[in-house]
This record gives structure tokens, C-alpha cells and sequence, in this order.
């Protein structure tokens, strides 16, 4: 993994002629290069940098090199379904609520967000209209908490209210836990900013319903090995974030005969008509992976990217608990539905990039020529995509491989080194809200992520080794 | 389309001089390739072909295309599952089996194929002991047929006694019918040609639980639309021969909902286990397309093809009921399980190449890596296969797409003037039986069909627009 590193690092050695010398006198290749500014030239970027990939440079290898390995490693399996209020203890009292991205004002939430959030206070009783739940929230009578910082992760709006099931999702290796909500499916639900009474009728299924039978279907088939089904799903033209069909289907074979069993026509019709019922899975399965390689010290991995429509952030997985961010970005390459225009479009918003920090979505886009067709490109631009991540990751997965690609492994690790320096940043493959009006989702594409982040955490990471 | 043939014939008009005169004055392009002699010089068939790319080529031109436009029309769909003997004439009455391949005589069955006809003897309760039932079908107490003159296709061996249930698949457009058997899974199974106690209690399984819950299932969820399903599994790693993994999970995904509905947790366990379950779909489906295709005149798609393990036969659309036969052929570039060799395998066996005429199988490689990994090869080599194929077919089909091929259609409408002159026929991605132990599956590989039927078939085509 290290020479795969040494091996990358040839194209940037131009504007690091220091670093260039140290790198061949440890016998690499140096090669010459086509020449771009190493960061655009930012000088404090420039020297954090210098001091990361010199005399640093085999300890963040190396602790890269874990951090990937402890991703790689983690098994997460969701060994339970039960209302949020029984697993997550900042919602067992008060009235909080969990959404996406990081600690927000109400003022500053995104109206995506905002409509999600009222909806989830109508939906626990504590209003009585949307209305008198946004007075609640403006006041504080409700508070907000962000998901990642109670280990649940939310796809767009991200909303958890109490009384929502959620996924329990273990990784035994690690010991990590995480929680997602069950996906809502298209059309009109709080992820997508809606909020309306029948994205409150939804979830009152989910609580009544869908969730008391899936604890069910749980206990009697066993619990879902989440990285067993993603992998097969990648050789099935899923990516894994916007397109999850396939690995719907497997889990829909694997409780077909629980189904058989227990009866829950309508959650059975619920669940097979939801395209993105995977989602949620994923998500929590690649936080669990997220928190197992969290804490080696001196790594540069990005092992957590989050939105909220308003802020984007990240983690290094050498610096954990501790956030870079910036504006969130606008999803770029997007297909918008007929009669909406880049004006109406929320910005990126949800914790479902995690998904991406371990190897899927983005990273993996080359198994899914479906995906790379919405955005108007072929399979060529499919690979291309993947390759491209692959010139800001430590790694290839060993797990996750692609059919097109001979099976290599997807990218993995984000080096926020790489992405700094390069000015390359992760690619999310996620969809686009209505900014306004609660129309929900209108259109999908690529919400390529600010670099102000991944540098702030070169220098954070190059102050840390040098204390 | 035409212009598709014309610009492939550039290929040939080395070794036909006339032809390529003609062409050439039809404004088409001729261009000098590497020679390589037609038909392998044979002077028959290069005489045959002489008249039906020339004085007959717009004719045979227009039936092909016709051929394929009604293959690509035909929508066939499961509307019901019912006792062959209530669906098939000639299994209504007396003892009769159906069998994979052409007609032939007892003594020239192979092994496998004689264990499971024995097999089904002893299921339909005509006799006590496999022993007991090969007397039977020696003294043609027990008669046989070919399942293809009475609508039925089996794989491998393919055997279909009166108890057993079949899918019956009808094409409203054409208003052809097709039934094949449930798909038996891996293991001790008949289709493999075990036949012992184990494979007939699954039968009875069938005859007793699957067969009448899955004719509920069709009653409650509708009819199932083959043809959109295989179409999605193309997208989702299948080509529909070796492979229909993903195209059962959506089948599995539409009767979800049913089983939660009516119940049946071993017929959903035993559908779920088994990744052939929609194999037997795909070829009913197959069957119906291939007979909406036959009967225009002049046509020279291979519309059918089908081996049994000793014989292997085709016809063409242009010459129904036909058929123009060989000995069947070893099934190659295949990987044999561990402690078998070459000279275990059975030959080459199932009425299941039926799929290849339609345009999925070994025409659709392109789609599955996985499958092309099997035999040795990586994405390239699946894509290669697929255009090799598409050297001796008519067109491409337009629902059956390749996302590694930017959504270009898989090859179909095999035409056995380019197979005969190119000397390249249809591979078909199959399973190796054992020859002799009653072992079953032992491999799994591509059956290169032989020439010479297709050069018949050219033959008699000519003599047929000459009369």
C-alpha cells in the first residue's frame, strides 16, 4: 500500500522539489509530470504538506495503512430494529430531534430541513401543525442535535425523531455501533423535505408497522450482513448511493421466506417498491466502518464527510470528533426534472456521504454505467470517474470490486493529502431538493465537495504530528 | 438493418467475387479484408450462399428483418402454472415423457438424460425402482417425445412427466404458447441427470406445494413480464443463460408481497435458495419469441437450437419444423470441478440454447463479466465475446441492452448464412453434466455449436427460394 502511495505521489513531486528528493532517496521513481500548483499554490497548504509527506511521511503511511485495514476489516451487521428512543440516549427523554450534517441554528437550517423537522415534531405529538412545531423549534422547546455525533446517520434531510425505528446496526470486530432510520422511498417524505400529512402517515406506518415486523424479521433470519450484500450489489450495477436496486433485491430474497412466514403484506409491498430501502443500511454500516477506522494517530483519511444543506464538513481519521467545513456545495452534473432550473436546487445536504468514505457511491461509480447515463456519460465516463477517486485514495478495497474493471477494488481512504493537493475532491453521488418550496426531490447528479475542508485538516493533522 | 448486413458482407466478398461485384453495384462498400476461405470451401454452401446473398439477398434481407421485428415484439408473460398433463395434449393421456434435444431412440440416450427419464418414472408412480422404470422405456412402455414439437422447453436434460407443473407462458402479440418445468436448483436434481430419491422428493415437493401456491401467487400478483425482467437482470450482471441471479431476485421482489399474502415459507425458501429459478422462465419466454418468429419464408435466423446430449439441432425461420442436425458437441472453454476431467463431461445437452436465439446467453457475455471471469477471461474478453456474436447475427436488439456497451443491444437473429460462411457459430454459456455416474453438475462452460447443421440449413434454404 505504501508503494501505491510513494507511486501517486510522482505527480505532485513538481512543485515539491524537497519532498522529491527525499521520495528518491528512498529509491521511488520520480517522474515528470504535466505541471499544476500543488494546491494552487496555497503556501500554508503547501508547507503542511511538505512536512506530511517528508519527514511525517511514513507514520501517515502507515497510520493510513490502519485505517484502512480497520475499514476493511469491520463486518457491520444490523442485529436489530427498535424505536429510536430505546438505543439512542439523547432521544429516550426530552423533546430532540436528530437531523443531518453538523450542530446548526434553527435560523441557518436549510428549508429542506426546516419542513422535515416540523413535520417530525407533528409526527411526535409535540404540535399540532407545522406551523406551531417551527414556533418550538425557533424557541429551543425542541432541540436539534446532529446525527453523527450520537452515531446515527441520515440520508438528505436526515431526520430522527424518537419514536422512529431505526436500524441497530453492530460491527462485532470494532464494536461499533450505528443507527439510520428506515428509507421513506420517493415521493412525499421528510428525507426529501416535504413533510406534508402523508409523509407523517408514512412514518406513523413505519412506527405501527414496518418497524414492529422488520424486529421481527430480524430476530427470526438472522441479522443482515450490510458489506456481504453492497459487494454482491456492485457486481449488479448498483453503486451503492444513488442506485441501490439490486442490493434492495438481495435483502428482499433474504426475508421473502420471513415474509412467507409472518405475514406484513403491506410492509412486504412497502419495501419491494422501494427502490432506496438499502439506503439507510448502507449508510449505517459505512458509519460503523467510518468509527472502526476513527483515532490512529497521524492518518490523513477522510473517514466522515456530512451536509446539512448548508454546511459540509469533514473528519480525519487522525483527528476525531474534530470538524472541518465549509459551505455546502451545489450538486453539479445534475439532471433536474422538466420545469425546474439550477436556481430551485437546495445545496448538498445529508450524511449519506459516509458512503463514499469507505469505498462506495462515488467511488465506485464505474460498477454502475446506470448511474454515470444519468448524468449523460457512458461506461468510459463511468471508469473514468472511479479512476479519478482513485487519485485521492490510499487504497483499493479488497471487498468491494467492480465487474468492468477487471474487479479491482473501488477506491478507498480518502487521503485529504491528495485531495488538497491535487484539488481534487471527493465526487458524491446523491440527489437535489427543492430549495423552497417543499416540492422534495427534483432531480439527482454529483456534488463534487469543497477543498477548504480537506485542507484546514492537512494543517490540523501536519500541527498535530509536529507537536 | 439491411445496411447492416451489407457492410458485414464486406467481410466475405474476398472469396466471392461475384457477390461482391453485385454488392458493389448496389453502391455498398467494398473493402479488402484478411482472406479467409467462405464455409471453408465448401463448394456446396459457398454456392448456396452465392444465391442467397445475391439473386435472393433482398429477400432473405427483408425476412430477417422481419423475423427479428417479431422476436422483438413478442412480450411473453407467465400467465398461469398448471399439471403438464392439464396443459399438454400429449401428456394428457398414457405414458409419455418429455425430453431436451430432437427425437431419438431409448438406446441412444445419454446417461444422464436416461437417469432422469428414469427418475420421472418412478415420480409419476409407473414404476418402483429406477431399474424397473428403464424396462419400461426400453420396451417403449413408457414412450418418449421432444418437448420442442409440443411447446415445452427443459434444460439440460429436460424432462417434464404429466404431475410435474409447468409455467405456461403466452405471447398475446403472436399469440404463441410456450410451458417449461420449475427450475430444480443445484444439487441432486433430475436436470442434472441424478435421478435418485432425493431429486423425485423434490419433485413431489413441487407437484404437492410450489406448483399450487406459485399458480395462487400468478392469480393474486398478475402475470409475470418476462422479457421487462431478463431486460433489468441484463443491467444488473446476467446474461440469462449461465447467470439469472438478479433477474430472480425481481422475481422474487414482485411475489414478495404475495407470499407475505398467502404464506408458503418452504416454497419461498426453496425459490430464494435456488439462483436457476428463472432459468426456465427465461427459456419458455425464449420459446414463445422463437415461435413468434418462424415461418417467414426465406428467413435464414436460427430461430431454435437445441442438443440433447447426443444429437444437437437447429432450424430457421424460413423452414419451420424443420430440423438440420449433428452430433451434439463437448462443451469447451470450461471449468470442471475438482476431481473431473475432460472425459467426464457429458456432451453437450438442454433445449435451453433457445436463449442465444433470442438474443440474451452467449450472445449478452458483454453484460456479465462474472460469467467470462468463469471461464478464465476478464471484461474485455466478455465484451469480445458478445462482438463476436454480433459478426453473425442480423441486428441488435432494442430492449436487451449492455451497459458496458453504452446500452447497445445485445446481438440477435442469428443467421445461418454468416455462420456457415464466417464458420463461427453460436456459443452457448451451459453446464457440463457427468457422462456416466449420474455425478450431475460437474462444470460449466461455452458450447461451440458445430457448423454443419448451418450449412444444411443454407442448403436447403437456397433449393427452398429456388423452387
Amino acid at each position: 500500500m505504501q508503494g501505491e502511495v510513494l507511486a501517486r505521489l510522482a505527480a505532485v513531486n513538481v512543485g515539491l522539489p524537497a519532498f522529491a528528493d527525499a521520495i528518491a532517496s528512498q529509491g521511488a521513481p520520480v517522474v515528470d509530470v504535466e505541471w499544476r500548483p500543488p494546491a494552487r499554490g496555497d503556501r500554508d497548504t503547501v508547507r503542511a504538506l511538505e512536512l506530511l509527506w517528508g519527514v511525517h511521511g511514513s507514520a501517515v503511511a502507515s497510520a493510513n495503512e490502519e485505517v484502512v485495514r480497520r475499514i476493511e476489516a469491520s463486518q457491520p451487521r444490523a442485529v436489530k430494529v427498535a424505536p429510536a428512543r430505546d438505543m439512542l440516549p439523547i432521544l429516550s427523554s426530552g423533546r430532540v430531534l436528530l437531523h443531518s450534517g453538523t450542530t446548526i441554528a434553527w435560523e441557518r437550517v436549510c428549508d429542506p430541513q426546516q419542513r422535515a423537522l416540523a413535520a417530525a415534531c407533528v409526527f411526535e405529538g409535540w404540535a399540532s401543525s407545522p406551523a406551531e412545531a417551527r414556533s418550538l423549534l425557533e424557541t429551543g422547546d425542541v432541540a436539534l442535535a446532529p446525527g453523527n455525533e450520537h452515531g446515527h446517520v441520515g440520508p438528505m434531510t436526515g431526520v430522527c425523531s424518537p419514536s422512529m425505528p431505526v436500524w441497530v446496526v453492530l460491527d462485532e470486530t470494532s464494536g461499533a455501533r450505528a443507527y439510520s432510520t428506515f428509507n421513506e422511498g420517493p415521493g412525499r417524505t421528510l428525507w426529501f423535505g416535504v413533510g406534508d400529512e402523508e409523509s407523517i402517515e408514512r412514518l406513523r406506518f413505519f412506527r405501527d408497522e414496518l418497524g414492529p415486523l422488520m424486529a421481527r424479521l430480524l430476530d427470526r433470519e438472522g441479522p443482515i450482513d450490510i458489506f456481504s450484500l453492497t459487494a454482491q450489489g456492485l457486481q449488479m450495477g448498483d453503486e451503492l448511493h444513488m442506485r441501490s436496486q439490486a442490493t434492495g433485491n438481495l435483502l428482499v430474497r433474504n426475508l421473502a421466506p420471513g415474509f412467507a412466514a409472518l405475514g406484513g403484506e403491506r410492509s412486504a409491498r412497502f419495501l419491494t417498491g422501494n427502490h432506496h430501502f438499502f439506503l439507510t443500511l448502507t449508510m449505517a454500516a459505512a458509519k460503523c466502518a467510518s468509527l472502526a477506522g476513527a483515532g490512529v494517530r497521524g492518518s490523513s483519511v477522510v473517514n466522515l464527510i456530512t451536509r446539512n444543506g448548508t454546511d459540509m464538513a469533514l473528519q480525519v481519521a487522525g483527528l476525531p470528533g474534530r470538524w472541518f467545513s465549509a459551505p455546502a456545495a451545489p450538486v453539479q452534473d445534475a439532471l433536474l426534472r422538466e420545469g425546474y432550473t439550477e436556481t430551485d436546487a437546495a445545496l448538498d445536504i445529508g450524511d449519506s456521504a459516509v458512503i463514499e468514505c469507505i469505498g462506495l457511491g462515488g467511488m465506485a461509480v464505474a460498477a454502475a454505467p446506470a448511474v454515470a447515463a444519468f448524468f449523460g456519460g457512458g461506461a468510459a465516463d463511468a471508469i473514468a470517474r472511479t479512476e479519478l477517486m482513485g487519485q485521492i485514495t490510499v487504497g483499493r478495497s479488497h471487498r468491494f470490486t467492480i465487474p468492468a474493471l477487471d474487479f479491482a477494488g473501488t477506491p478507498i481512504g480518502i487521503d485529504a493529502r491528495l485531495a488538497a493537493e491535487l484539488d481534487i475532491t471527493p465526487q458524491i453521488t446523491t440527489g437535489v431538493l427543492h430549495a423552497s418550496t417543499g416540492a422534495g426531490q427534483i432531480g439527482a447528479g454529483v456534488a463534487h465537495q469543497p477543498v477548504e475542508p480537506f485542507r484546514a485538516a492537512v494543517l490540523a493533522l501536519a500541527e498535530d504530528l509536529d507537536e
